[in-house]
Order: C-alpha cells, then structure tokens, then sequence
C-alpha cells in the first residue's frame, strides 16, 4: 500500500511504513476480531490511556463506562481521542537482535468521541456493544433499567481518520546473517478460552449457553 | 486498599475505585508477566495510543523503536506520556447486562519518558529489554552492531506515578437478580503459545532453544 492512502497526515505511519494499510475492510476485520481497546485522551496536558471493551457497529466504535468515569468526563467536552486496538500473533525469533519483531495487527482511529445522550440511541449502543463482544448474550440477560442506564455512559467514535500496521510471515534477516547459528523462527500467540466456569450460584437446570460453548474471536471477524 | 494510597491525584482511579490497588508488588507482578504495552502521548494537541513492546529492570521501564518513530521523536522532546498495560482474564457473565463484566489486571504509568543516550547503557537497556520478553534469547543472537545501534532508540521511563486495576473472581449480581433464569460464570481467557514454526532457511543442526520449548508470560512473572 502506498503511504499516500493515509487519510491523514497524522494518520500516516512514519515507522516501518511498509507495514502501514488504509483500507477499511482490514481495519474492520481486526476491529471486529479485538474486543478491548486503549483510549487515549488528554487532560491538563497530560496524556491518559485506559483500556476499555468496545464495540464496532458499522462506521461506528462504541465504548461505555461509569458517568463518573475521568475518561468519559473528558469526553464529554469533546476532548479528541485516539482508540488503538491490537492483536498479537506471534513473536519473531530472528537471527540478530535488530531484527528481532512481533506479529501483529493493530488499528488507530483518531476522533472526537460523541456522547450517545437520547435513551433509545444508548440502550440501542449498549445492545450492539454487547453483541460484539458476546453475540447472542443480550437476549439471555436482565435487560437495563432506567437507574442503569442513567449511570452508564455510552460514547461513539466514527470511524474516519484511521491507519492499520500489520506484520505477519518469518523473520526477515540481513543476508549476511543466515550463516548465523542459531534457531529462529516464529512462536505463534493467540488469545484462548479456557474451561468455562458456572456461577456457584446458578439455578438448577440453567445449560451452557450455544453461543458459550464455540466462542471465538476469529469467528467474529469472519462472521 | 484505600484509595488515599495512590501516588497522585491524577493516578487516583475515579472509575469502580474499589479495583485500585496502588502497591508496587501488584503493579511489577502485572508489568513482568506482560510484554505489550500501549504508550500514549499528545502532539499537536492530538493524543496517540501506540502499541510497542517493553521490559521492566527494576523501577524503570525500557521501550525502544526506530529512531524515526513519530513516538519517540516527540518523547525526545521530553513530552509527558502514559504507558499502559493490560492483561485480560476472563470474560465475566453476569444476570443482569449492567452487571457484566471483565476479569483482568491494568497498571497505568504516568511520567517523562528520558533517551537513553549513552551508547554502553543504550546496550544493556536493549538486553534487558530483550531478556523481558524472552530470557535467554539476547546470549542466542547476533548482537547489534554500531549502525543498528544508531538506528535504534531507547527511552527509559521511572516507575514513580503509577495505579493498577485488578478484577477477578466470579460475576456480581444484585441479590434479586439472583432469580433470574439465565447461564452466568466466567469464561476465562488467556494468551497462549501455539506450535513453534521454525525458519525454512534454518542451518542444519540447529534444535530449538530450551527458553524457547517452555515458553510462558506466568513462569516470567513468578521467576
């Protein structure tokens, strides 16, 4: 991809620029394959990065918290902030140090943060939220009531100014240093589900939910 | 753990203060066993969240990065900057959605990110770097030579204003939800190894390392 894609010139990725992708569609797929994210937003000068679930629906990143959360606070004011969403794949054993890397996909959007303030539009964002990180979870439970949902805040981040770096494949080393000896190679990491856990309190007969049973992130991106 | 403990008042968690916990033992158990860190800073009045690798030796944290990184660039300047790291536990399925949850574990660093100028301590800042994220590997590798070195910056940043976040355990729910018919638990999570891939150029002879064969971010953490 060419480094003239960027959206923008603050959106255009100056290190290991070969690595830089604009197009929207690997965005979204690593977008919908993440589910935690780190905001980044700024308050008397100093930066601020919170981790924090979100959502994607459509052109639209989703995130909520406490109202009295510092982050959303800011937000309110319409503070601009940068949400980044990685996953890591795998490390890269090279043959020197220098090249030395990781595998990995990540998504920076830039923006200003919008407060979703209308009932309807928040308990809708709560609900595509909750489907991103768990399809088929929001039918299963307790729906909000008014009390909650004054307490939650939901914010929406269009998705405009973004840029992706993806590093996938083997090492990548100089020449020279393939007489090197040593291993190299790649140690694949992923984010896996262990055994699931009931609630020590569960009522009789309550089944592992289907969408429980097969949960994956991958199927998420593929879906 | 009182929220009067924390080192600042801007590292004072607002959110779910009851999750704080602001010692160091907590914070460097969380730092050790991670490896990815998201780094934020504000340039032209636009924060960035940016996802890099990093090692902890003692009370300092060590990231590194091409010298023309627009990170490390504006860091040079001595700009202020958050790095955060997150480790996700477990997904957390409460009755009620409000109640859902995450179980995980977040320390956010405040602070001035300092060069790392000195050639010897440039060095020994990217062996311990190195070390953190797989011990035994810098003694395996061709080491980097005066050009590489160059090529490369480092930025040291003292872990002096810090908080963690820790969720674990089973879901919360309010006590008449507890009637409510619906599966809840914990579906825990946790980044794993897969198969190692060794290089298609690799010489003969060369077995994989035993760093290598074990590979665990829990092992780091305890050892």
């Amino acid at each position: 991809m060419s480094e003239a894609q960027a959206p923008s010139a603050r959106t255009r990725v100056v290190r290991e620029a070969h690595r830089a992708v604009y197009d929207r569609e690997t965005a979204y797929r690593i977008l919908d394959e993440g589910f935690l994210c780190h905001v980044g937003f700024t308050a008397d000068g100093q930066p601020f990065v919170i981790p924090t679930l979100y959502g994607r629906s459509d052109d639209n990143l989703l995130i909520h918290g406490s109202a009295a959360s510092r982050m959303l606070k800011n937000m309110k004011e319409g503070l601009p902030v940068c949400l980044t969403v990685t996953l890591v794949d795998g490390f890269v054993l090279a043959r020197s140090i220098f090249n030395q890397s990781m595998n990995y996909r990540s998504v920076v959007v830039l923006g200003k943060a919008m407060l979703v303030d209308d009932p309807a539009q928040k308990l809708e964002a709560l609900q595509l939220l909750s489907e991103h990180i768990i399809p088929g979870r929001w039918a299963d439970v307790r729906q909000p009531n008014e009390r909650e949902l004054k307490q939650t805040s939901v914010l929406r981040l269009p998705i405009e100014e973004f840029s992706c770096k993806v590093r996938t494949g083997p090492a990548i080393d100089d020449e020279e240093d393939y007489s090197f000896q040593t291993w190299a190679g790649v140690l694949p990491l992923e984010m896996k589900t262990g055994e699931l856990i009931p609630d020590e309190r569960l009522l009789q007969g309550q089944k592992i939910p289907e969408y429980m049973r097969n949960y994956s992130r991958k199927h998420q991106a593929e879906g």
